[in-house]
């Protein structure tokens, strides 16, 4: 006889009442009265209400054990959807499940950090924490869509690298076939020849940095959204892009992840037509620092973040121009015809709600420039042969961004530490689970 | 004044004649004839060709130049599209290009596989080997498009990890923070311990061997598109999720690289609305092999995937109930009714054109179950503490597959070597570009 189709916690409520239904899930709670025991079932698309009678013989097995429940749909206002099960067969699919180090049942994780972390594999199953992974799912499947739409090519670009050269510090070292190579930090150098060959490309992959800093924003392997296109006028293509990206990862929040956002009760970016762009300079001006500042100051980001909100009404405030030094060596100087800006790139930092989300611009594309940007910093062009390749044989002007997915959720859940919305975060101190 | 739009060089038989279109791309060939120099112009749609008269006072730089085009759109019947640019003007977009090492422009690609490989930021500009990643970007295109549509969460799991535990050999160790951890092999151990939170997970990323054998069909990272579902009955649940995938990689190919499928000839596999599966045993006896045979030799596998065509009229063909002491620890033993299988397992090899593509199968989930087959391995349950975690807090029936992104890229266009198909290998002597 061909087994009941198994009907999800979500689609109870469509069952027609008196059918036979069949669920799949972990207990979720378990709850013990004088007549009549609740057995709350959790699968992946919600909960749904089990009622077992003491005359019926059922063991109702301890939370998180894995059971098939068999039984009657039942029209009942007081259970979820309106519906529950009746009159169940429940069948433990293992053991008796070992009491979980949280209460997973309870509305809120009362989780400290440490006990999350240690005990992720079960800690990730209370609804409210799963939530934040599914802000992150959808906003990548949000990303890939919006670039898909507009002709980019999903790239996967290698995690061993032959040297450290890109930014020099924080590489984790490995042993290579008996030599020495290295963990990437970025896509960077492979995302500019593939537009070479691709012209418009994307990647949604780890990247690893050897932090020596336990803070609460940083990660040892993280995953980076990271975009490349050509044909760019200058920086502000680039953030073009960036916008619809955003407004893309918004959009599929909505879409995919719209139980995530009202259980955590997020608040969507509002993604303004256009983003408003400030110069470095008047940004400086703008929050009375001295004109000579390198960077911007968290404090100074965050004063930045109020004037945009209430001057653009916008989340989002890009500023751009920022200084050369600053900048890493392939980046683009300071070319727009509409003002001076001495020492200035074509680069931008996308500050949402006034802390530092994404970093972009336009690169340098002539070999000329690569020869004497890398002579400058002391280094030979020789250790970079393989990189400048693309750009002996003829790069359009062209530009990216990258964007840290966990510092994306870890903002739109107002973490105070990023690791909260990490399935397994790695750092300093932290190689398992 | 306002730029004229962008037009794709796919789109310029679309243009109004007469009217003035922009065109940026690579010079992709330059033919300099007594009377007129024809400008092939390659963008990441395809090719269009300009017509530069010698009266027009128009340099037209060395092949791969970038360029941007501005001219009149001319209906002329030998143009491809049967419209070309004339009376343009051609502004270079960064100095001439050096000539690259090979010809790009010739229609098949003449190149060796290590100038492929030395020169991969250039010779991946042939629009023949680009197609080679067209149909790898669509793959997995379509992979994630069937899963997400089945309920399944796209997750992100550590390439850092403690312990080189899950299968012991080929790992690279890295120094981490001063103290030991590996590269992951596989996601394995990770997607499912997810499957306790999601039920159904799905990654594409890097996974890393430190394969000491130097093959055709090897390389030290590539791409595993991982799936792991629990609820399941045994391992024929999975088949027929793997079944659903692989219709839907061939769909998206269809879709989104048509021209990638034309131009390379690609036969897609015929996917039946079963995936025929035959018991190890009897692919055994069918290719006439000793019955104490404890794995498929390649000439087995090629026989088989015959049979499979000539009975099945499949490209595809399961063969389950692989001998347990050749599969991991964590394989389910055999438990259909159906038929005996002592020492059998619930896991499956999965051939196309006969050649093993993808393994999958049916997991263990009780706790008591891995104590035990950990310390038949000779190992301790306590070195797997972090894994076993999610056993010990219920685990559904659960089970998953595992396919290699360029293994299936390669089948699918007959490669000799699976780095052929590889944007940047990396392999026992490869480390750069």
């Amino acid at each position: 006889m061909k087994p009941i189709d198994r009907t999800l916690a979500a689609r109870l409520a469509s069952a027609t009442p008196g059918s036979t239904v069949r669920l799949c899930g972990h207990v979720h709670r378990r709850r013990e009265l004088a007549a009549v025991t609740f057995l709350v079932l959790r699968d992946r698309s919600g909960l749904a209400q089990v009622v077992v009678k003491p005359a019926e013989g059922q063991q109702v097995p301890p939370e998180e054990t894995p059971v098939e429940v068999t039984g009657i749909a039942t029209a009942t206002p007081q259970a979820p959807g309106g519906v529950e099960v009746a009159s169940p067969v429940v069948t433990a699919l293992s053991e008796p499940a070992l009491t979980p180090p949280v209460e997973l049942w309870r509305p809120e994780p009362t989780v400290t950090l440490p006990a999350l972390l240690d005990h992720a594999p079960v800690t990730w199953r209370h609804p409210a924490v799963r939530a934040r992974w599914d802000l992150a799912a959808a906003s990548v499947r949000g990303f890939r869509k919006t670039l898909d739409a507009a002709g980019f090519t999903e790239v996967h670009s290698p995690k061993i690298v032959e040297s450290a050269t890109e930014s020099g510090a924080n590489v984790f070292a490995i042993d290579y076939f008996g030599r020495p190579a290295y963990l990437a930090q970025s896509p960077q150098f492979y995302k500019q020849q593939l537009v070479g060959i691709f012209e418009r490309v994307y990647e949604a992959g780890p990247v690893f940095r050897a932090e020596p800093h336990d803070t609460v924003r940083h990660l040892a392997e993280y995953v980076s959204l990271d975009v490349e296109l050509g044909f760019i006028r200058d920086h502000r293509d680039v953030l073009a892009v960036l916008r619809e990206v955003l407004a893309g990862m918004g959009r599929a929040i909505e879409t995919y992840a719209a139980d995530a956002v009202e259980r955590l009760g997020v608040e969507l970016p509002v993604v303004p037509p256009e983003i408003p762009v400030v110069h470095f300079a008047d940004a400086l001006e703008l929050v009375g620092a001295p004109a000579d500042e390198p960077d911007l100051a968290p404090e100074h980001e965050r004063a930045l973040g109020a004037w945009a909100r209430e001057t653009h009404g916008s989340d989002l405030l890009a500023v751009e121009g920022y200084p050369m030094r600053k900048r890493p060596f392939y980046t683009h100087p300071w070319s727009r015809q509409a003002r001076s800006s001495e020492g200035g790139s074509n680069s931008f930092d996308l500050l949402f709600r006034g802390l530092e989300l994404v970093t972009g611009g336009q690169r340098l594309h002539r070999l000329a420039d690569y020869e004497r940007a890398i002579t400058e910093r002391g280094e030979q062009p020789a250790a970079y042969a393989s990189y400048l390749q693309a750009f002996a044989h003829g790069m359009p002007p062209h530009g990216g961004f990258a964007l840290g997915l966990e510092r994306w959720v870890a903002r739109l859940v107002r973490a105070a530490n990023v690791r909260e919305v990490t399935l397994f975060p790695r750092d300093l101190h932290r190689l398992t689970p």
